[in-house]
């Protein structure tokens, strides 16, 4: 062996930067079951700790995409992608790319599957009975090309890297590391092709980052890489201390998505969808301004052209297109169970993690990586941070197949709404910025 | 499973105290293969990070005790066994146990294997023609209450928990770990039956512990994990910024042990072997103060007790007794290569680590626990810290059986010597404090 495996793990360990070479001998060896994956789960420790300079992480995100193939689209298609670092209820994609698509854009989206406490895109759509997310690199060009959009799994063929390294740290405790988060984040998304990218950073209590330094860091590593790479990126904080939208679970937030874009007002969906759109369309010059993004964004939101991309790209994915008028067609649930406020009150902060994580044991989501989903799982959970809560009223709803497990869940998910008895002790500064979407840092100011 | 495993990880992984279900069940699973190796590795890595709780080392510590067999020595029976942290040239169990088992003392020691810059006393003994280390506790216990002391290797039954971790904390980098280290140390030492211990913390550039904070944060573990547990321990911080003795090597060290129990003055063999000496016998209440241990380790060493008693140990663990009094029945090197100066003046430091890898590399020891040994390969190293040299003059030799990896070898050491060329520079306090053994801190004491 050209190096100790040890030798990196330690020098590492002891926070000094690896070579170009010392990565690549560490990552291709691993890949080529040369190092064991127990090397590998100390050596992705060992980063999370003492983290990697930009020029690691560059190196580690180029291994990610020369480990498979690269999509690529004619130099004129204005191609943009949208990422979210994830949070519970969070199906903004669902919406906002037939939005995007809808105003002339291109989006080739590669989506994962859901794990731990936030949901998956892939899993989501997936409830919709037929449809699809397996198809080939070819048929996923030809849908973006024709639909406007197309959301697939990722194949064994792109960035096989990323995706073992991945579910490495998935069982190690090493998924919140900043540098292997941008590595992973950059090479999907620069391999899938787009040449335009949104980062939707998630900040708060249902996110994985939970603060707003951690994200700076973490947008300045993106950006930087980004940069680094030859890729247009934007980012944008945006608000996780409650859940996203009215629904959390697969079916149920399908149903909301269609709900949303047949015209129904749903506050924070529709703001976070709306500055994300319009870093889309800016970043592609499809609109000139931030004004003309968003007069873009609420025409085809009104004229049912987003409606009507999104029903062709459910056509086209061999979903029944029948669910955006009737979405009783939708996997429907045997029991409601209400979920009942203790207290009379504000509710002061969400934990919103938590609540994501209670609905995994009615199958809502996956504790591991071969659980199985139950689709109609979830719950309606309308209640934000800063809104004002009566004892023993509904506060949200379960919806289960099991009833026992949901009266559980419904209990568990009551106890993390923390609600301010007293008058006196709200702070309408907090609760404003508890709802904030917290800015953007976008790549166009730079230029 | 009772609790998620990437649940502890991350727990250990933010700094928190886990309870004893966890670690428990943590590494009572990975013991039953339920966790794989791989998020052992990541979890050993995070208590690298973020250490231990005295607490979870004593759970550590019971759960290793617990994996195997016990030792037990009647109750009256003066038990006392010593332990070191391992450093370049470090034979002295081989003279101290002698010593003290003259005195009245029984030791039981479970030794170990050489890996990485340091030797294993077992490769040591094993040098001896027929010397044997694997024997039943049966005759272990035997052999100690006999010959009055006995060094054999772990058995599967000993301990085994701590084995295969240790095994994987090689080859993850997460070896320098205090509470690791104290669990490894504590449990082995229990297990084996000894009533009292003595450890020898070696500090310095050939030890794993360069600093003394480093060195007296790892002492209070162990002395607050031997009082939790009921075992009597003293702690004697010794110098590591020269090799020890004249040699390092396996036979050649065995010669040098049978040429101090014989009676020649080794100055730092002498100073360290006697500090530990007297703590044994203390610690024992064999000597009731260091004034008399010091009458009976130098009566033992000079009237030939305690060599009759090495004869009588070598011969009942099937090794040549007539190496005693002819040491050139050991390995003899082909040939013998001169170390050479390149510059006049004192020795500043030594990096004594870097002298133990290139060792390695004629076989003095392992790269890998597979690698062969050459017992006979290894060096002559008199120049210690201070020492005064002449340029081109010879300051050792390097004893090998392949011509050119010696002189390789020989050019490696050499340049592992930091000399002051002017004497303005050289500071007596300095190189008084290099060759200090630094003290000790005594379980007497705090009783």
């Amino acid at each position: 062996m050209k190096f100790n495996p040890v030798e990196i793990i330690i020098k590492k360990r002891s926070g000094r930067k690896l070579t170009k070479d010392e990565i690549s001998f560490f990552i291709e060896s691993y890949l080529a079951d040369k190092i064991p994956e127990y090397q590998m789960a100390a050596f992705l420790m060992a980063i999370y700790f003492k983290n990697m300079h930009p020029d690691e992480i560059q190196t580690l995100t180029e291994i990610y995409i020369n480990s498979g193939n690269k999509i690529t689209f004619p130099a004129e298609m204005k191609t943009v992608d949208k990422h979210s670092t994830g949070g519970v209820g969070d199906k903004i994609s669902i919406v906002l790319a037939p939005i995007v698509a809808a105003c002339g854009a291109k989006i080739p989206m590669i989506s994962g599957r859901g794990l731990g406490h936030t949901g998956g895109t892939l899993d989501k759509l997936e409830s919709i009975p037929g449809f699809r997310t397996d198809f080939s690199e070819k048929e996923f060009k030809q849908m973006v090309q024709e639909v406007g959009f197309s959301i697939i799994s990722q194949s064994q063929e792109l960035v096989p890297a990323d995706k073992r390294i991945y579910a490495l740290r998935d069982v190690t405790g090493t998924v919140e590391s900043l540098p292997l988060i941008t590595a992973s984040i950059m090479s999907k998304k620069i391999a899938e092709g787009a040449k335009n990218l949104v980062i939707d950073l998630k900040v708060g209590s249902g996110a994985f980052i939970k603060k707003m330094d951690k994200a700076e860091k973490l947008a300045e590593l993106l950006m930087q890489t980004g940069e680094n790479m030859g890729q247009k990126v934007s980012v944008v904080f945006s608000n996780m201390n409650s859940p996203l939208g009215n629904y959390a679970g697969n079916a149920l937030e399908i149903k909301e998505c269609i709900e949303f874009l047949t015209g129904q007002n749903i506050p924070d969906i529709y703001k976070i969808t709306k500055i994300l759109a319009e870093e889309m369309l800016l970043l592609t010059e499809i609109a000139r301004d931030r004004n003309e993004a968003g007069k873009m964004f609420r025409k085809v939101l009104q004229n049912g052209e987003a409606l009507e991309c999104f029903r062709k790209f459910v056509k086209t994915q061999k979903g029944d297109p029948q669910v955006c008028d009737d979405t009783s067609l939708l996997p429907q649930a045997k029991f409601q169970i209400p979920i009942i406020s203790s207290k009379n009150g504000w509710v002061k902060s969400i934990n919103t993690q938590a609540i994501g994580y209670a609905l995994i044991e009615i199958g809502a989501g996956r504790k591991t990586i071969k659980s199985k989903l139950n689709y109609a799982a979830g719950a309606y959970l309308p209640v934000k941070v800063g809104d004002q809560v009566e004892k023993n009223s509904e506060i949200g709803i379960v919806f289960c197949d099991d009833e026992t497990a949901g009266k559980i869940v419904a209990d568990k998910i009551a106890k993390n709404y923390a609600i301010l008895s007293s008058q006196a002790e709200y702070d309408e500064k907090y609760f404003r910025e508890m709802e904030l979407i917290y800015g953007l840092e976008s790549g166009l100011d730079e230029e």
